[in-house]
């Protein structure tokens, strides 16, 4: 063992120690040996699940059948889960509703951001650095709507607001590098131009403060399979202000989000408040799983996490510094702690094979084509003593893996 | 027992024993004793699905993680299930994927189809008396793409029908009363008036052969929850036939119905094929519940499943007629084999009183506001001696449930 190595090893010893997290780590299923650094795509599965789902599915399915929807509180748990939600992304209750796919939500308040905004307003604001889907759809709501839709670079988007603009969708965290974008500060300027602001929180929900009510923001969305460990394709949830919940008009307007859903009536009239975001029977199994799971935050700060959250990944890239072949690795996630989500992507130009091999010794990240190694932070699980032994295997299969001829 | 109580659990013993479908009610959970009669709404739990998910989330999830997308077959889930269901349906392979509610489907579709129609058609056709979700969202549908909603009941839909029809959103069997609506007579009226015919199958999809393929429906939708006992809020489907899919301009293009999705483009180009339809990350826990429910297909004729559903609903309104007191209760359900789906909706002035003190006594139907009783008749489980029971049930209640003072 060289001397860097002693000397991270016992850093990671002395962190751990002190951290205050640490044991929250018993209460998912890890117990492979793997260091899980993809909670960022898919959480780990937090232990007391599979015992619940059994009841889920054998009593409250099995047993009671159509009686669950009542008597289990299937049919309340949209709003339900919404208000779990609420205060790891600084909602007060009422807010927000789980349900669809990430994708549909970013519909629904993009549509519904534009139909509030005055009718002169024509363009829809996107960062054009954004998760795909958000661009995909938002350009979809546009055509929808008769808007334009305007991509614009993270750092051109408050030249790029204007008397024109009518929504900006912002990602809070960008899905590729790791940058956290300042939601404050962008919130304030598209509300300084007249705009309604929607963030995709999808890459920050669960690993730092969000602040939803505090800094005003209007509409947002998130998925809950990442740093809320709600399970494989479990329902996103989308946040309505309450100041904007009467003249919340969605362009999906199923039966679950009428104001009398059993009186199965020809016309629609809109429920009060956050149920408004609701569209078509829930997806109860997936729904519950995440309702499950979301027990693992019970007493938890999001500050503390937020604060192990930026120690891990300092000490990752110390350590990566410290192991890593010169010139081989890049990072792309920023330094300053202000600009930085919760997971490091390290431009190499071996990724493929490089990501095959850590995968193959037990270090999970994942790719990002073509070019991008993504390791994700999740402070609930993730410890120093994982995040030294991730840079070391790195820095081995660097070593392994031939560099890539240049184009 | 009187003669005709004889008579007829008599009778029921010889129906159950000539019955070929009879064995298949072991593949469910339904051991309580009761008469279940609401696989309409929520199909019961087939025996093996909870071992399967048990392996789905401790295996698949809890141990595989993030490798499942992959390993597991998560990524395709959407399209194999879809394929599951289409012999269900008379859809060759390759044209349904399941994903999203019904109500989300709906949209997708309605949009779909008046993108394929000549832009000046202006008309979407629709069952007035359609479950309540599908009129609501073809309106926002019409709404968003600057066409008119016209709802017409299903009698007066061929006479609608015209030059400025883009195209005709229908349910196969009407929610409320159980009238099966013919397929191929009214899509081939609104063929030959230049329009896009959308199915809603939802109560017959898993009742009674619907043959998308040989009538040559355009588009469909449907729930897997009520028949095909996914399990509850299970994910619906969605249907493009194959001569369709390339001019299928998804309203909702999300990252999955991209020709590349993990290229992660800022452009969007969507796949070939059924694939157009998937969106966002599938909720892959409901998802390969339904996939396992499926199983109890196995080896079934839907031809035999229709056979017997008739046999089922024809036994219960002859006992019902035989039981009843007189005057007490009305079918609302064709009488005709051809206009009849797979429950018996009967009309009751106490009818909130009545279900509520059926459920009491074992006998599950529902409750459809304000006054009628619904009785679905699932054939894979329910028998002929539970429906003479469920009959002479719902007399002795009408004895005890005193007449409601007419308003």
């Amino acid at each position: 063992m060289s001397e860097t190595e002693a000397r991270l090893i016992a850093k990671a010893a002395e962190l751990d120690a002190a951290d205050e997290l640490a044991k929250r780590r018993e209460l998912f299923a890890l117990d492979d040996g793997t260091v899980y650094l993809d909670g960022n795509s898919l959480g780990a599965l937090p232990r007391h699940v599979p015992a619940r789902m059994a009841e889920v599915i054998g009593r409250e399915w099995g047993e009671l059948r159509i009686r669950s929807w009542d008597e289990s509180g299937w049919w309340t748990a949209p709003e339900r889960i919404g208000d779990r939600i609420a205060p790891l992304v600084g909602a007060a209750p009422g807010q927000i509703v789980v349900g669809d796919s990430t994708s549909v939500n970013v519909f629904k308040a993009v549509v519904a951001a534009v139909r509030m905004a005055p009718d002169d307003r024509d363009e829809i604001l996107v960062d054009a650095t954004t998760f795909p889907t958000d661009g995909y759809v938002a350009e979809s709501a546009a055509r929808l709507t008769g808007r334009r839709l305007v991509p614009v670079a993270p750092a051109g988007l408050t030249a790029a607001l204007g008397p024109r603009t009518a929504a900006a969708l912002i990602n809070h965290v960008d899905f590729r590098t790791g940058r956290l974008h300042d939601l404050p500060s962008l919130t304030a300027a598209v509300h300084e131009a007249g705009a309604l602001a929607v963030w995709d929180l999808c890459h920050s929900a669960g690993a730092l403060p969000v602040g939803l009510d505090a800094h005003g923001v209007d509409l947002a969305v998130g998925c809950t399979y990442k740093y809320l460990n709600g399970g494989p394709g479990s329902p996103a949830y989308l946040y309505v202000a309450e100041r904007h919940q009467a003249r919340f008009d969605s362009p999906l307007p199923g039966w679950n989000s009428h104001a009398d859903p059993f009186a199965m009536a020809a016309g629609f009239s809109a429920a009060d408040g956050a149920l408004r975001g609701r569209v078509g029977t829930p997806d109860i199994l997936s729904m519950l799983a995440l309702e499950s799971a979301l027990d693992v935050w019970d007493g938890v700060q999001v500050a503390s996490v937020r604060a192990k959250s930026l120690a891990l990944t300092d000490f990752f890239l110390e350590c990566v510094e410290a192991y890593a072949p010169a010139g081989r690795v890049t990072s792309l996630t920023p330094r300053a702690h202000a600009e930085r989500g919760s997971q490091v992507a390290l431009s190499c130009a071996e990724a493929p094979a490089v990501m095959a091999a850590l995968i193959e010794r037990g270090v999970v990240g994942d790719l990002r084509r073509p070019d991008v190694l993504r390791f994700g932070f999740t402070p609930l699980y993730v410890g120093f003593a994982d995040t030294e032994r991730a840079a070391r295997v790195l820095a081995e299969v660097l070593a392994q893996v031939p560099v890539a001829a240049h184009g």
